[in-house]
């Protein structure tokens, strides 16, 4: 293993052996394998929005082979899915890429700010997959129930050896625009920590500050917040000083160009990557691998 | 195994050699056996509408034992029951039909838009059946939890080597319309996909489309929805891309003819097959099995 | 065993031994055992309504001994009580008439239509029973709770070679008129079978149509529910054509008169029988004994 | 063991040896010992009502040793006290008293009709208890919750060879005075026997009748409820016609003499004894056995 | 073992060898041990409060191991956090502190006033901890789930050998002021030993009286409550008359020489100790250091 990736995993000082080498696996693979940072790319978008929403601009992607093929393609780090997707790319993909079971899930039918499990430690283990991922919602009516569910399904899936993933979005007690405050995303991400998530998944975070009880403190302190960067190091610090893995979503990019400079700025700002999912499967495919080519890039560099 | 089912079998990537037996058994059974068109009959009706408003028109309808020889005499492909009409017929057909358990039931004493869970994978080990049937709102206030119990039922289900049949049927957070709207029914099917159903029941879509956030797709990237052919071309789409089996009950059809061409629409756009009820048993037998032939034969045609 | 008893047994084509040894003790028990048709002493009034509402105008049914003992005496098929009643006279007792634990209770006090279960499987293999009872409330907001709760319950008790009775009332969304409509009483049947119990109980149904979506087919199928014979019978056909055995509780019965013409009605209609307690234990032991006498002897010619 | 103490044993006809001997235990322990009287002393008070109202007034009763000490000098039958009362003098006072378990308590800081179950079986066993104790609230909108954990608990105690004491309080669905009213204390003592409870709590009812569907009962049949030697004969008629241990905690008695009354009552009555205290450990330790004192000489009379 | 230890490690009567031993290991570590004083350094206010408004004010606080190694510096009782934050610094600290799992934790995104379970015996016993913490909120709306909660979490702890530490915090159903009410707390900590606890935590008490059924005792009893020492004796007196260890958190000190006096008036009063956080990471370490070091030296005088 190399110095990079030790130097990561190392901070995960109470997992055992396996869980460990799926760690490594997931830090190793694809083509950002060995430089501590690694792309995500998540394909829950037709549960939580619809599948023709997600799709029909690019009719191939109804297929969960074109997804799986692409990220292989692309050189993805890891492939993360609902149960039903990675059922259906089993065999055929089988060992040529790291799958991540996303075990619950959303819907937009529905306006209750709450998840169902659809998947557990057993169907991740029968899938092959190298760990699991799951949604909370801080702030949500659902927040303690669906701490509780993460926290028993990670419990479960350290102990079978297994990684895991933990999406934080903070959802219900705030403004829309606080949803991806800043104080609100560095809450999160802290809470994912606590809870013993291995990578923590938010959305790169604005500049807006929440009015709520954490601001003062980004007053009185002087917490540096202004540029994306900022944002970044200061999201890695409430990760436990770094000490966790951290992606992030797309923020605010309108065009590609924007989207590369939140990407420089994850990296820069000591973020370990991104989870791109829309923006690779809602474009034909050679654009998209050439997109994808482009953050890698950015990343290595 | 004839080519067109192996076909149809191999895109069951994860599953287990007795779980794949069992839906080999389906595919090949009756008188649309080998076709990889499928036809089954449920009797649930009992318990969604009432025995009499759902047998009093044919009273012999009111035995269990006239479905499942009716069912066997028509060559369908599977009879789908809850627990009690099931134990009902049980010696007396055994192994002359493929049954389904249908695990959970509604009824129209209460307007609460949920089910009840009457049987389980351990009721259908012990009667022989070859899987087990649910039904899930989305967009009901109950949709979680209707979708939480599907999958821990199927997970069950397959680790016993079971099929699973899911009916996904959008209820609550829309208009009446919008319940067979294509939008909402393409989206219900991808939903059931992901949760890991063998089989997807939904019904025949409209050409409405219900005003979501899913609606623009359909506007912005020309879904062809106009036909019943491409409708049902749409959500074998929605379905893996026509990855899994997807069955459909009656759409808006007022008589016969309206049904072959529902039949034919069905066919042609690559649905596997349909579910027919009520258009049997609330009609004399001979009617009844004129009519499932006539399906049949558009069917192999 | 007789020929009676067989046919009715073999309608339940998927219990084990032990589970239908117990169904032909129930029927072969008592001064109506062989006939087919069967009487049942139920006491959970006390629970239902209260002690003193229930007994103090016959004191001596205070005492959990008097009922099993009159019972007894005055041969009927079997006594159905909660947990503490039938612990109470477990060993004076023992193997002298069939016990059935009836396993949930509501209670006058409060004004929830949902019921406590009190018992369960393990209580009623150490008392010897040869089943279990439980009601359910089709209509209440409960109703798929308790629904559940029963399958459960039979679905463990089938396993241990116990018979399961489901009491079957309708409550909840509809006129108190209409908890003993036709049409409300025969749907609520019909569920008790789907829901897999071996022996049906309902109150015989007034001849009231209570106005909901099942009214319609009455009319234009020309269901004929006139007389109470009509209405017995067509319970039985609502209950798997009569493949399940149905006890009716007390109509609208003023006086022993009235009460003996439903008992013909029943015998008449093809119902399995009577299940009669508060008309034995509200009067003197004597007349009683007297009562019920009549009424075997009803069901007897 | 002696006659009186045999007689009422036998009426616990379904129980494995073990809890009879433990009943016996309860039965012969104490200065009441064989008598077939028993008086409990409790001390949940500072769980119930806190510990400045409960003890501020005697100061060293804020000391568990105090009240179980107490206990062995006033000769009493058992101690009966939540789980870390019972922690805090197991080894001192080991195999000195009997000791029962009170598995559930509220608290005064809440409203809500609820308990919270503290301590289970596996605790009482720890503990070395005879028994357990548990409280439900007939009346209340958590009653089918609380009888369901009541029985759920039993069921494990009676495997264990455990004794079951049922506090019954009815609550909720009924006036303040309601509460203590003859009808519904015995409404609510046979609701405690049938939950398969081996000794029953009530308090002491008073001559008010609730205006409920029980009441007509009181008038047309001519209860005797003027005194309270009647009331006490009519819970113990409740209680499967004295076939169940009922023990009275304290009524409406303003000093000794009237509480002396009440015992002469529950004496005379058939109540097989009380259950005291605040009465005693709200006075000076002498003063609370003379107390005691006084009050077994008038059963052991 | 030296007596101090013992007198108060013999008060736990019932615990078996190994909890007894972890007790004694939390007694004896760090600079006050063997006293029979402890400091507890709990981080837990990331979870609660954020992690920028906890930590920002001294950016080195973002990192678990800076707690973990300001503990062992400052020779500290025990480091208590929530699993994340253990498993964080699990091989780096192995064995250097006693760690305390808490296993259930709040956040000011919610108002909702409820806890989520994040860790249990299994994450304690994996994480080489001495035993788990858990938070009630007496009054709360789910007081009695979290009673519970407690309870189950506790009652394995002791089986798995574990001490267990309850925060005991009135929340809800009473006014601000009430929350540090001296009535209230005394309530709150007696209920904590109630539940079992063997170390129990909350705020120091002010001499506010909430109004409520317990205000009376106060003035009738003359308990005396004038001063902090008053106040620290009325919540050990509470606290089972001091057989329970019990630890304060801050009351209303606004600087150091207050929380010194506070510290004093604990020492005096008979309290066990305090639980220091927010007053520690929130200056710079050295500062802190001092602080805790003139704590000690007040304890150890």
């Amino acid at each position: 293993m190399n110095i990079a990736i030790n130097e990561i995993i190392k901070n995960y000082e109470s997992d055992n052996e396996k869980t460990l080498n799926n760690l490594a696996k997931l830090l190793n693979f694809g083509k950002l394998g060995g430089t501590g940072r690694l792309i995500i790319y998540p394909v829950d978008q037709g549960f939580e929005h619809g599948p023709d929403r997600s799709f029909s601009i690019n009719p191939e992607a109804y297929d969960p082979h074109y997804h799986i093929s692409f990220a292989i393609d692309a050189g993805m780090s890891a492939f993360a899915a609902p149960l039903g997707m990675i059922e259906s790319g089993f065999s055929t993909f089988a060992e040529k890429i790291p799958f991540i079971l996303k075990c619950n899930s959303s819907n937009s039918l529905t306006s209750i700010k709450d998840q169902a499990i659809t998947g557990n430690v057993k169907d991740a283990l029968r899938l092959n997959c190298i760990g699991v991922g799951f949604t909370i919602y801080p702030g949500s009516e659902f927040n303690f129930k669906l701490i509780e569910e993460a926290c028993t399904l990670f419990r479960k899936a350290k102990e079978a050896g297994l990684i895991t993933v933990l999406w934080s979005y903070a959802r219900g007690n705030m403004s829309k625009k606080g949803e991806t405050a800043i104080n609100i995303i560095s809450y999160a991400a802290h809470m994912a920590c606590l809870c013993g998530a291995h990578v923590i998944k938010v959305k790169l975070p604005t500049s807006y500050i929440e009015e709520d009880a954490t601001k003062d403190a980004f007053v009185k302190n002087n917490i540096k917040i202004d540029t994306a960067v900022d944002r970044v190091k200061l999201i890695k610090k409430s990760c436990f000083n770094g000490k966790r893995i951290v992606v992030f979503s797309g923020g605010e990019a309108k065009n590609d160009n924007e989207l590369f400079d939140e990407v420089k700025a994850i990296k820069e700002g000591g973020g370990n990557g991104s989870i791109v999912g829309r923006n690779c499967f809602q474009r034909p495919r050679d654009k998209a691998l050439k997109l994808i080519n482009s953050i890698i890039n950015i990343y290595k560099d």
